[in-house]
């Protein structure tokens, strides 16, 4: 892969990149029709697929990822892919001859929430993410809305180590309904899957409720609320709700219109999280 | 900078590159004429100096590490080095809008020696060559084997994050009476630099020593011994002797022909160090 980018380097294509963990939805493809848009017909789109085990907890889903490699492969040929790269863990984390030992971590967005639920896991994230950019050498890598803070943690990564990649964060892609797609929306029974959409309905709750309050909201107290409110669906069960500046990613107290929120929610056993602006 | 080096690659130029904190000497020059010796002249090479303050402790020598630009520069022109590349510290960490708060850690090759010496030493050798890497966007880059252990961090880090540059490790380049060449040499007044060579005669001892025993010769007794012929030097004091794995950097514990040795003395206030194969 690295030598087919050096390839590219030389030849001066542009190469736009589109890292994911597989089991493509209309979201992934959505950003690779984005990458497509910014190197045009004749620049390089690279997609990889790799579950990257350093990210997930030993209590994760590492195990369970949903994963379709032909049904991948298909909607790739269809998306005008020009390179699936799709490393095995042994490539990316040798453990013949030395042990893997060299780990990239982000120590101020990366802090709360999913940093908070998730110990280790942007410290996977990022460190993949270079890994992958050292590999594929892209002009610009495009990420989704919907995984917020990891696209927040890859941008400030970008900035202070300074790789020569151009960060493009993309819309969150929704069902019918609103639930935010993801490859996870997979492990949701019938039932549960007709609770989930509560998660985006919380988002459209705090909206209102900043809209129709004169002054400042307690963000305690919202959270309150929309933790009641979500959980009056039986397979609910709130992780976090947080309300911050978008860019510091700072936790914010006295809430008004133009804060974002970001929250994850387990529905039976499926964690699934949201963010927007409100 | 980062913007010329785009342009190389554009241009298909092979780029060298030599990180330094200035103060050049002899073993400076030496890696830039490797450097220029590999990219050919029609190659590019560029040498930085930043003195990195990440990779300094509280109770270092940071605001004393000597400075002399001037020479430096000319040092520079006359080795047809193409470019000299001098950020400042706001530039590479910078302070105002956000904190700088990525750092690359390598956990294993970094433990011993100068990384229990220096906690987080090599987590900001590792972090600004990163940086830098992605500035300078070089092909290969040249490292002196005086700084045994940061080299093998470097290597280890290149590896692992899959940096698309090869490292070369020059020898080191010393004095006539066999002290090894460092900018912080100067620090030490008459009296110390005449004590300064029983460093690499520790050395010598122990490849003499090794060489002259029959079977494994005990680490911890050779260590004794080098320790008390160090410090017949008044004003010596052993900071650290380690034999070891050249590769893996594994300690050893019975010693043939064939280990490394490393070592860092304090003569005076100045804390020199130095190594070979013995």
């Amino acid at each position: 892969m690295q030598r087919m980018a050096l390839t590219w380097r030389r030849e001066g294509k542009m190469v736009g990149f589109v890292p994911t963990m597989g089991y493509l939805h209309e979201g992934h493809l959505s950003l690779i029709r984005k990458a497509r848009q910014i190197v045009k017909p004749e620049g390089v789109v690279v997609v990889s697929i790799f579950v990257n085990p350093a990210q997930f907890g030993p209590q994760e889903d590492l195990a369970n990822y949903p994963r379709d490699l032909q049904r991948d492969k298909d909607l790739c040929k269809e998306a005008t892919v020009d390179v699936l790269f799709i490393p095995d863990s042994e490539q990316m984390y040798p453990s013949t001859n030395s042990t893997y030992s060299t780990w990239v971590v982000e120590e101020e967005v990366a802090r709360g929430m999913e940093g908070e639920s998730r110990p280790n896991h942007f410290r996977g994230v990022a460190t993949i993410v270079a890994k992958l950019f050292n590999v594929v050498l892209p002009d610009v890598a495009i990420f989704g809305a919907k995984d917020f803070q990891q696209a927040a943690v890859i941008q400030k990564m970008v900035q202070d180590l300074n790789f020569p990649v151009k960060i493009v964060v993309a819309p969150t892609v929704r069902e019918k309904d609103n639930l935010a797609m993801s490859s996870r929306n997979k492990y949701l029974n019938e039932e549960e899957r007709a609770q989930a959409p509560i998660v985006h309905k919380a988002i459209l709750k705090a909206k209102e409720t900043l809209k129709k309050t004169p002054g400042a909201v307690d963000s305690g107290q919202l959270k309150e609320e929309l933790k009641r409110f979500i959980e009056s669906q039986p397979a609910a069960k709130v992780d976090y709700i947080e309300f911050f500046d978008p860019l510091s990613l700072e936790p914010m107290k006295d809430l008004r219109p133009g804060c974002h929120m970001a929250l994850a929610v387990r529905v039976g056993k499926t964690r699934l999280i949201d963010n927007a602006l409100i």
